[in-house]
């Protein structure tokens, strides 16, 4: 077991981080949070979604956000796109880069869209030959990899069917949502190992939320099976919707701190994405969720 | 690499993490915390310190703790003796099982009590003599095991010197604490290596705090190595007293749940666990630092 000497850090703070907020966060607001946390060195921001705004409001801005964020050389900026209507509107303003959104879960699939998770699948064909077209990557995430609040556990050959199927279809990399945060290093290792029989483990991220305060001790357990690409949220902004007022994404700083630790590579500035995730949590009137970030500005 | 399948926790919010609060903690909350904490099944809990009042006076209670306190078939209720005056207080106070408290950094432990650290383990030894002759097992803390908050990393071999001299001193078992929470898992793992050369790794304990959220990561990879003795604190009580409102011990919640989460033994309810987690945080009015005791208690 040897860890990556490198990892690829996707911030999807803007987007995951922002989308549960009562009170909808103005683009401004949002647009800085984007500088700060390019600022701090992280290249490749997820910084909008394009979805019903009546499901959504949170999100309602994010054609304006597209249109107005300063582009930089080196960064990608993607968004998520749930289907056809919302790839053309992405498309329309200018993102670089799109997601889709799966789960390995039935009961999950059922109770947020009303079909099967094979239904859900053939549902992002037309999206990815479109994009395909346009010559545009399409990342896919598959959630409730581990559990389920619904149904509890999830069978790792189900979630290594539904990243074949993304994989199959052209995503370029599968994102593995532990979207609950019920995973704990041996039920994680286990879920990836039946996935990467299936795809390529360089083609694999980890997205681990931090409900139960496991992420970090997932994280690492799967940097040892070969993972090196991380979903992460500054502030560990983005609640659990399942539990109020629990956790949900785990801390950007927490990561990176980690990952320095274990002498790995991020390209990011610790104490400049601590200041990004201050700048948001006075935002948002509350405190960080990023012990990481707390300690370091103690100091 | 396999993990044990069944591992020892140590208690420590009644002292450890009761020790900085602001406002004493009242008698009747600490004997109600014992309490609690012996409902959800654990057996060894540090119940207070034979200090000088002058410099702990949140501790100044501990012979009361212990001559109230309801002790239960099973259970093991230490406290924390810095002196041959301290120990003679807590045989006293009928304490069945006392711990003493080196540090690995010489800076330390010179800021903290003005001797080397040689001298401060010779002052131990007069106490071990003496439990010896009374029969009382002596538990052995080494803190500053990964980095000082004033001279930055500690050399694993220092730690292992420290280990060592406590260890053939008489001490039973020794508790390797991270007491600013710096460490990350390999570092971790390098510590441990090299004091394993000198304490046989069943008698030596992680005492991790989770200052930079690395605790869980942490205590997965030296259960990887064979460690199966850790301490802990429900609610997470006890911060960081070198960086204001930072985190401090790991909460025993988190810990339960990883554990369990890997099939290893505990003997701990965790439901349980988090109400008593929830009850000391009532009693301190403010919300509980355990992300597990957070989301079960929000279902």
């Amino acid at each position: 077991m040897s860890l990556p000497t490198r990892v690829r850090l996707v911030e999807v703070s803007p987007r995951d981080g922002l989308q549960n907020e009562a009170t909808p966060v103005s683009t401004e607001t949002k647009l800085a949070l984007i500088d700060w946390l390019a600022d701090a060195g992280l290249n490749y921001i997820e910084a909008g979604s394009f979805v019903s705004p009546k499901w959504v409001p949170q999100m309602a801005d994010s054609a304006e956000v597209f249109q107005r964020l300063q582009r930089r050389p080196g960064i990608t900026y993607a968004a998520l796109t749930p289907n056809l209507q919302g790839w053309e509107a992405a498309l329309k303003a200018g993102v670089e880069e799109v997601a889709v959104f799966g789960a390995a879960s039935e009961s999950f699939t059922r109770k947020n869209i009303n079909c099967s998770v094979a239904e859900s699948l053939a549902r992002f064909e037309p999206l990815l030959a479109a994009a395909q077209q346009a010559g545009v990557r399409v990342r896919g995430y598959v959630s409730t990899v581990v559990g389920c609040p619904y149904e509890g556990d999830i069978a790792p050959a189900k979630v290594a069917e539904v990243a074949k199927a993304l994989y199959q279809m052209g995503c370029y990399e599968i994102s593995l949502g532990d979207t609950i945060g019920v995973g704990t290093p041996l039920k994680v290792k286990r879920m990836l190992e039946a996935v990467a029989k299936e795809v390529p483990i360089d083609k694999l991220a980890a997205h681990f939320h931090d409900t139960y305060g496991q992420a970090l001790a997932n994280l690492y357990a799967v940097l040892e099976e070969g993972i090196a690409v991380i979903d992460a949220s500054v502030a560990g902004l983005g609640g659990c919707p399942y539990a109020k007022g629990a956790s949900g994404n785990v801390a950007t700083e927490e990561v990176v701190y980690l990952l320095h630790g274990l002498g790995i590579e991020t390209g990011v500035d610790l104490q400049r994405l601590a200041e990004a995730g201050r700048f948001i949590s006075e935002q948002l009137g509350r405190p960080s969720r990023s012990k990481v970030g707390t300690a370091l500005l103690a100091k």
